[in-house]
């Protein structure tokens, strides 16, 4: 999907909504498990009621490998599954030297088809190169991360600015704002505005919102430009909204909600 | 498999090495493409003919990724092919939130038997935490690894130590040298030195040696212990020593060549 593409779906529905199906069995309803393979069964009727109010689906692979096999069946049949409206993106956190980075984006962009995949940056540019160079395909680099353990690498200062300040400026000249993206986590809100300074016109994939408890009108506020340039994930707050028949249904109350907001900043 | 069942492994066999089972279909000979299972038959071969001379085995997930989900069930037959003598790595890069982290080690621990996965460091120590957490298994974090991209963030200077210096140090202090390993690229000779002080007793994962050109000699004399505490890898130069109906006995050949060089250096 391209850029343009992907803000021709956010002004549509006014939503920059991305819904992370990170999908534990041992979290889903009861009732789903006896189907034939319950975490597709769960995804498939979580986008059913949420499609409309959502530009974007992020599949969590950790979740999906801690099943095995059949998990990543579940990712495969997952992606194939979502509409060709919707931005997928593979929460993979991939990086490794050059040859082998190639195999992972032959993985995730040809052999399952998302639009993009999350990378590490630590091994530096031939690590993110190969998720470069596909057509309407987009690697998303983590930038600030969401998590606690931010402070631990991403916030030691290399001179006069904070490694993940460096990482935004070194890994813009890598790519464009047609193929690269930057992870910044909705915990880091202080941030935002320093951080749309380095990288002013790329997208900010921004998870952390819900259950980790980033503010949506903060992040809103100080990271939206006149693209929007945002996807703002949420996983946990609208995936298990209940655990009960109704599960989907509230799902897609919650993500409205998230959308009816999204409308009222969006420019 | 414990320090000591490994320290054990390597004084028996008077050899450190791991064999990396990047296995590409694209490059493996072309006469085991008719057997049902490709990759697995080419490893299962290569295993055959290799662990006489090694301790260690290390699958690059991405390799089998590419291949979807008939690449995931190759690389599940595989570890369970690989004797019980010998340490498991699943060459991952992995590293995400906490809760993510901990279905990733469920992934490589619990639903593959892996002994040991490699983590990206980025992100900080919850990150890294949910590897630590399994008896007998090993988190192997980044430290310095042995690609270009290596100067982009590795190599910065945060105060007057190298951002790799300090994540070395830092996530020291979050483990164990019973569960805890680094990977330092054997292209990186000149900074063993320097490393061994920061982290003495800490067995090292050493890629890079072979295609990329990293020396074993030079590696072994700088960075060796009494306990030896290294793994060097070497996955291209035996793997695909041969293209032809002898590539299993001639990476034996080459197998056999390295544990031999290694002997010498043993202490």
């Amino acid at each position: 999907m391209t850029r343009n593409q992907l803000i021709g779906q956010i002004r549509q529905k006014k939503s920059y909504l991305c819904i992370g199906l990170d999908t534990d069995i041992n979290k889903i309803p009861k009732h789903l498990l006896s189907s034939t393979d319950p975490v597709f069964e769960f995804n498939r009727q979580i986008i059913n009621s949420t499609k409309d109010f959502c530009v974007s689906y992020k599949i969590n692979t950790a979740f999906y490998e801690a099943m095995g096999l059949k998990g990543w069946e579940s990712m495969q049949k997952t992606v194939d599954y979502i509409p060709s409206t919707h931005f997928k993106i593979a929460d993979a956190k991939r990086g490794d030297i050059g040859n082998t980075s190639t195999q992972y984006a032959k993985a995730f962009f040809e052999k399952l088809n998302f639009d993009a995949v999350t990378i590490a940056p630590y091994m530096g540019e031939d690590s993110v190169r190969p998720f470069l160079q596909y057509e309407g395909k987009w690697a998303i680099v983590l930038g600030l991360t969401s998590n606690e353990g931010a402070k631990d690498f991403e916030f030691q200062k290399i001179g006069d600015e904070f490694l993940y300040e460096k990482v935004l400026k070194t890994v813009s000249q890598w790519g464009t704002t047609e193929n690269l993206m930057f992870v910044i986590g909705a915990t880091q809100a202080s941030e935002f505005e320093k951080i749309r300074q380095i990288a002013p016109n790329h997208f900010y994939l921004v998870p952390g919102v819900g259950a980790q408890g980033g503010s949506l009108k903060e992040i809103s506020e100080k990271a939206m430009n006149a693209e929007c340039s945002l996807l703002v994930n949420a996983s946990r707050a609208i995936i298990y909204a209940s655990n009960y028949e109704d599960f989907a249904e509230e799902a897609g109350k919650i993500a409205k909600a998230y959308q009816e907001e999204m409308s009222h900043y969006i420019v």
